[in-house]
């Protein structure tokens, strides 16, 4: 089902990665700040970092036919971001599920360690025709042993550590 | 502490209304659909023109010293939208409170009227220097008559109509 | 080559077309005007109008396997774009050859008449591997007769007409 | 007419820079690469990180009333740009006028060194009201000592170096 010449790792290890955005000229508005839709660019790019320090570029995925598409959004907008500023994006895997994977994002200016944002997505596993499959096995965290049990409910990242 | 040259209406009188959305090629991404993001846009473009049919351009508000900023922001996306065809974005103002404006949103394929993607919106009124301020009286609805005497809690248009 | 079952026009009557943008929101910047980037977008759907009363949506020509790619742009910006103001854009095809097309842009303000930004594109055709391939017959404009004998070069409906 | 209370050099010392650029999956469209666009984009990026090392950041610029506007754009499209693949862009500023800056620009493929696009833009110098002003002092380069007897036509870096 996936692309066994892939090089994907076994489970994934890292549920929480940091990266660091600084708004561009064109994301900001009239309105002096980052418009509202940036925000999910954002997401998007914290989400494939924190892909990658588990070992896999979403690109590859792709290429496996494992497509995530974004069936939720929350964002909650504290304080505006401001062009060429320094933020930090926080991006914590919440919850894997059979289909579904979610996030938590929060947006925190470097500068003084406001938080201007907190999100959360809830991913939905597709093929390249767009139905629902499983998500892959090695997308599950290195620490959850009860998979092959599981009958598709969840497990909370957060109640495990 | 509004402009009172401007010419805005004694009250907002309609509280839903729909326009058409066609997905540009710029907004598609390579999984070959609507990208999330652009999401935000259209809701945008659906306040502002719920705002036009009640006799207000959002720019006249700007320019009057009065700001909406999102503070939440909701989507559901239930299905992918696509390049070139019609949708049906309906956006509905769901309740007005003294610095607080909410909408819904509802994204419908025209030509079988399935719904791709739901929404919700908080917007805060503020001021040209970014700071809460009261959100203008011409933006209660009509049939609202206990404003004056109102604690900034909320009036329902689903309970009132 | 070239999906018989699609429905396109046997040549393109129509050389030049007009459309009117106005710019959203989310395409300023916090320099008060609209993006110089968004300028191409609004080309893009310039030319996807002028297929259109031609007889032809792009989307129809993709699902053909004929895909157009900007091999070129440049654009003038004489006056800033503002939010919310109306735009007419006027979309002149000025050449086709046997592997790209040319067209000429020009952004009008509707209130004057003043001319903001003019442009032009150049765009070369692929298929669906994205190599360089010949532009269907159907694309060509009607009043050129020479089209079987041509090496290549060019049909200037500037000096035809 | 330069706020004297920001720090700027006294003439910039660097004429060409190297950034590199990721093309995000927002910023890709259906054909699978990134949307043209969005190049303009990235060109805005790279004057960005020129001006920086050359010890301006252009939000201080702003913030003392120097605005650049985008005047002039060409973009060469050679190959396409995919997503995740990582790209150098190299921006070379090529000539300071008393109004107008003019940038090249080299966008190259870093895994086999192809040049994926060049381009190049002139920018005008306004004030806050939007009016043509004189670029300050601190921008012309370190090496042009003509300035003071210039009629405004040019330094040329090539010619120069």
């Amino acid at each position: 089902m996936v692309n066994k010449n892939m090089n994907f790792p076994k489970r994934t290890a890292v549920k929480s990665h940091r990266i660091v955005i600084v708004p561009r000229y064109s994301e900001t508005d009239q309105g002096g700040v980052a418009h509202n839709s940036v925000y999910a660019v954002w997401f998007e790019m914290g989400r494939t970092e924190l892909l990658r320090v588990n070992g896999m570029a979403y690109k590859d995925l792709e290429e496996s036919g494992v497509f995530f598409v974004v069936a939720r959004l929350t964002i909650k907008y504290h304080r505006p971001a401001k062009y060429d500023e320094k933020l930090q994006l926080e991006t914590t895997c919440t919850k894997v599920t059979i289909a579904k994977i979610e996030h938590d994002y929060k947006l925190t200016r470097c500068s003084d360690g406001i938080i201007l944002a907190e999100g959360s997505t809830t991913l939905a596993c597709v093929a390249a025709d767009g139905k629902i499959r499983r998500i892959p096995e090695f997308m599950y965290p290195q620490e959850c042993t009860v998979f092959k049990n599981a009958t598709g409910d969840c497990r909370e990242y957060k109640d495990n550590n």
